[in-house]
C-alpha cells in the first residue's frame, strides 16, 4: 500500500487514473454504437475498455479488488462517458477519427499511471515499465477482442510502443530522483504525442518479408 | 475468509454455485458441439464457460486460489455436464433454445453467488452489485470469445442487465438486513425471469442510430 | 513461497519456464509474422504468448506480481526469441510446421511447470494437474485470441489432453514421492510425444454427431 508521502502521487495518479478511465470508456462507447449495441451493451463495452487496464494492472501487483472495481468513481466515470457518449454522438461519422484519439489519451494516462502504481508497489524498473504498458494497452485490447475486431495494437500503426516510451520515461525520471506530477504528465504527452503523430504520418514499423499469407 | 455466522450462508452459495457451474458447463458444452469440437475440447469448453465467471469473481476480490480450481467439486460437475451432454443431445438441433435457457439459469445463480461472496468478502454496495454483473456474464463472454462469436452479451438482448438486476437485488435486501437465502433465490429468479422474458418477448433496449456500419 | 529443500526443484522449474518461454515466444512471433505484424507487434504477440499461461498460473495461486512480470529473465527471452524469429525466417513458409513443434514443447513445459509450481503452492493433486493444463494452454490460447483464430487448443487435435497427460504425470509422481526432477522431464516429454504423435498420426478424439452446422 502507499506509505505516507505518497499521498499526493497516489491522488495525482488516481485523477489521470480517472481522466483515462473517462477516454478509454468513450472509445469504448463508439466502439459498441458503430456495432450497432443496444444501450447496455454500450454502456458495458464503455466499462470494458476503461476498466480492463487497470483491472490487469491490479491483479498483477495484488493490489485487490482493483480500484476500477471498488471505487464507485471509476463506474461512474465510465457510466457518464458511455451514456454522453450514447445521447451525443449526432455526427458519429467521425466516429473512427475520435475512438483513435481518445484511445490515445487513455493510452498515454493509463500506461504512466501503471507504470507509477508498479514502481509504488516496488516493482523494478522494467517490470514496471512493462506493466505500463500492459495497463496502456489492456484496455483497447480487450474492448477489440470484446467486438470480434483484431486488436488495435497489432494493426500496423505503432501503439504499444507508443505505451512502453511513456511508461519508460516515468520509470527512468524516477530512477533519476525527478519529481512524479511533472514526470507523469511528460509521459502521457509523449505517449499521446508518438501516438498521434504515428496514426496522422502513417509511421510503422517495418513488417517481416514474408512469402506466405495467413492461415485464413 | 468467511467467518463463523456465514457458514450457512457459504454453503448456501457453494451449492447455487455448482448448480450454476451445471448449467454453464452444458451451455458449453452444447456450443462446443454446435462448433464441432472433439470430445476434449468440448470437455475445456465446458469448464471455461462454468468457470470463468468464478475465477474473474475469485481473482478481483483475491479468495485465491479460485474456488473452482481448488474445489474438485467444480471440476466434477463440469466434466460430467459435458459428458451428459456429448453422450445424450440426441436432438441437437433443440441446442439454440437450450444454450439459451441454460445459460440464463447460470446467469441468473453467478449474478446472486457472485454478489455475496463480494459482501462476504466487505466490498460496498456498488461493487458487490458490479461484480455479481461481471460473475454472470464472465463464463458467456469467456465461452463466446473462445469459439469466435460476438458475445451473447453483446448481442442486443437484454443480458448483463438482467445479471444486474438480480445481483442489485441481493445487495439491496443485504443492506436492508434481509436474511440471505430467500434473497439470493429471489435475485435468481428475478435475473433469470427477466432474461427469459427479454428473449421470448423480444425486449430489447435502444440502440443508438448511427449512419455508420461497423468498420468490417 | 517455496521452502528451503524446493530451491533445487525450484531452479529447475525456472530453467523449464525458461525454455518453455523459449519455444512459446516463436509460436508467437511465428504467428505474428504470418498476420503480417510490425516488428512491434510481433515482440507483443511473443511476449504474450511466452507469458499468458505462466501469468494466469501466478494470478490463480497468488504468487504476485507474476514471475513471468517481475522477472527481466522472461521479457528478455521472449524478447530474444521474438527478434531471432522476425529476423531469421527466411524461409518462413515452413512456419506452419514449426509453430506447431515449438507450441508442443512450450505446452509440455508449461504444464509440468504449472503442476509443480501449484503443488509447491500446496495445492491438491486434481487442482495442481488441471492448473498444468491451464498453464500449459494458455499462452496458446490467449495468442490465438489476439490474432482472431479459434485457438489450437479447440480444434480437433489432441491438445490439452496432452498438457493434461503431462501434468497428471507429476502430480501422480509427486504423490508416489518420486523425485521431482526426472519426473518434470518425463512428464514434459510425455505431453511432447502425444502431442507430435497426434499431429503426424492425425489422432483425435470422437467429435458428437451434430446434424446442425455452427450458428454463422
Amino acid at each position: 500500500m502507499p506509505i505516507r508521502e505518497d499521498v499526493v502521487v497516489s491522488l495525482l495518479f488516481t485523477v489521470l487514473d480517472l481522466i483515462g478511465t473517462f477516454a478509454f470508456a468513450i472509445s469504448g462507447a463508439i466502439a459498441g454504437i458503430r456495432h450497432r449495441l443496444d444501450i447496455f451493451g454500450v454502456l458495458v463495452l464503455s466499462f470494458a475498455a476503461a476498466t480492463s487496464g487497470g483491472i490487469i494492472r491490479d491483479l498483477v501487483i495484488g493490489a485487490l479488488p482493483p480500484a476500477s472495481i471498488q471505487d464507485w468513481r471509476y463506474v461512474g466515470v465510465s457510466l457518464l462517458a458511455g451514456l454522453v457518449t450514447f445521447f451525443w454522438h449526432s455526427r458519429v461519422s467521425r466516429a473512427r477519427q475520435a475512438v483513435l484519439v481518445f484511445d490515445a489519451i487513455g493510452l498515454g494516462l493509463f500506461a504512466v499511471t501503471g507504470a507509477g502504481k508498479a514502481l509504488t508497489y516496488h516493482l523494478g524498473p522494467i517490470p514496471a515499465a512493462l506493466l505500463g504498458m500492459l495497463t496502456g494497452i489492456g484496455g483497447g485490447v480487450v474492448r477489440d477482442v470484446l467486438v470480434s475486431e483484431v486488436p488495435v495494437v497489432f494493426r500496423t500503426d505503432i501503439y504499444a510502443a507508443a505505451a512502453l516510451a511513456g511508461a519508460s520515461l516515468v520509470v527512468a525520471g524516477n530512477t533519476l530522483g525527478l519529481p512524479p506530477q511533472p514526470l507523469a504528465i511528460a509521459g502521457a504527452l509523449v505517449c499521446f504525442g508518438i501516438r498521434m503523430l504515428a496514426i496522422y504520418r502513417r509511421w510503422q514499423f517495418p513488417v517481416a518479408r514474408s512469402p506466405e499469407s495467413p492461415a485464413e
